[in-house]
């Protein structure tokens, strides 16, 4: 292992996913703290933000900012969401590592959320494809397959759906893919048999499971796909982000709490653990009065634990 | 499948292990109302108390009344702790239909908390397979091997040294073994690796996994024991328990979190997890200041959840 290669990658979404739910903006200078600190204990993979129009996301009119400020932090992959081809425009104007595009596979949420079918999401990433190439920019585009296990919508989505749109995604210039469980309906049984199907059909273009942990089987469910091969997981620190349709509820699985658990399994993500938890503290100072989750900075770290792994990475 | 066969057994620990480490003594007839409740949305194996002096633990003074309640509702296999010989004797008398005999794989831990090497208490175990055999009764017993996965007090357990103190338990008389995570240091690969090599070794004799869901894993860590071929699990409504090492951290695996996971895998279990949502209520108001967890209560279920499979238990 390598300081190159850890074996797991724990992407941080709290900035974006996390925040995009919660009312209060929080100051630039705290999000660009929060990257720094992020940074400095380990993470290489930070979603800092997603490019939509101000006034629909105010939490979020800062992306540009600080995108500029994570592109000056060496081997950080800065990601960036973007809804559409003008946000990917904008991306590559801002020089973002990454761009991910979401996709809702339930043709009710994708019309009640992205005002578009799923389809017309895959032909305008063949747009921002094509933007991409002319631009002469290496920015990565990923695919992210919303929605995968189902929705609050439309109930019931179809694997067979899941998995179509997912290879449309990559013919359409995506250059890798991932699968969401957008409001947490997955269970690990459900995961291991859509991302190994997922996984025969795309291999290693499939790069990123997201589980949001609103019924507690978050953890559960990246032990599934980590199984299947996939090694890299979204998360938000402190879990924030909660389900608009549950008050209370989780968000994302969190980001310290996932580390600890790939890290106890001798997986290493080259993420310090203390630091986490310091940086939690902060965030959660920051968020006073929004409803927090995890468990492991209540629980502590066990006697048994070896930072090892993570050393390694 | 047929009723007398549910794929898989969530067994219900609340009343011993959750309320043990509760100080305020509920009163017998909400545990009896407890227990009559259980029974009635489906669960079929409940532990009702522990046979340990009263003042000790006043909390579960009253285990031989819940026992002879427990005894009057049908297709009930009620269990109860004995940490001994004597409290055998009383589960024999009560006519428990099983018993469980804790042991600790770490031997400090064995030696702070039951006063005897993990070796007295399976010499133990043989003369409380020999006092049941004289008895002429069919309790059935369970060595249920706890810290597993290590120890708050001497850290490391060692794999063979638990696998050891299994196959002693089994040769001086238990009809089954479990494995216990007894303070939430487990994670799922030490969980598949421990199970599967317990598995090969005393193949359907170990019968039950023990987690608890101290720093988020809980969950995870029994998808990871199911896989290696264990089908029954312990768990408490409310994830009731926690930890007397972290306060507030939650204590084993929630009941209703757990038969919903199941559920969604598609494992039913015979219970009803409605009437365990309104159980919960309950059990949250007679034990209102507690700490109590789950996730599942604050979510609700998914639009596309389904009781078939419990249905058909």
């Amino acid at each position: 292992m390598t300081a190159s290669s850890p074996a797991t990658v724990v992407r941080e979404v709290g900035l974006r996913d996390g925040l995009q739910s919660i009312a209060r903006v929080l100051p630039t200078a705290q999000k660009i703290e929060w990257i720094t600190r992020a940074h400095a204990a380990g993470q290489r993979e930070i979603e800092v933000g997603s490019f939509v129009p101000a006034r629909l996301l105010p939490q979020l009119a800062d992306t540009a900012e600080l995108l500029a400020h994570a592109k000056t932090l060496p081997g950080l992959r800065a990601s960036v969401l973007v809804p559409n081809l003008k946000g990917a425009e904008r991306a590559l104007e801002g020089g973002a590592d990454l761009m991910v595009v979401p996709l809702s596979a339930s043709h009710a949420h994708s019309l009640a959320n992205l005002r578009k079918t799923p389809d017309e999401v895959v032909a305008e990433v063949a747009r921002i494809r094509a933007a991409r190439d002319a631009a002469g920019r290496k920015t990565l585009i990923e695919g992210g397959v919303g929605t995968a296990f189902g929705c609050t919508i439309q109930g019931e989505v179809a694997e067979s759906e899941v998995l179509r749109l997912m290879q449309a995604l990559l013919d359409a210039g995506a250059d890798h893919v991932s699968l969401a469980d957008t409001v947490g309906y997955a269970d690990p049984a459900g995961v291991s048999r859509l991302f190994e199907k997922a996984r025969h059909l795309v291999g290693e273009r499939l790069w990123c499971g997201h589980f949001h942990d609103t019924r507690g089987l978050g953890l559960a469910n990246v032990f599934a796909a980590w199984q299947s091969g996939v090694t890299r997981f979204d998360a938000c620190l402190a879990g924030i982000g909660g389900c608009p349709h549950a008050p209370g509820a989780s968000g994302n699985v969190a980001t310290e709490d996932l580390v600890f658990m790939l890290h106890s399994m001798g997986l290493p993500t080259g993420q310090d653990i203390e630091a986490l938890l310091a940086l939690r503290r902060d965030v959660a100072r920051w968020l006073a009065g929004e409803t927090l989750h995890g468990t492991l900075w209540q629980a502590g770290l066990p006697k048994t634990f070896r930072a090892a792994a993570a050393a390694a990475a």
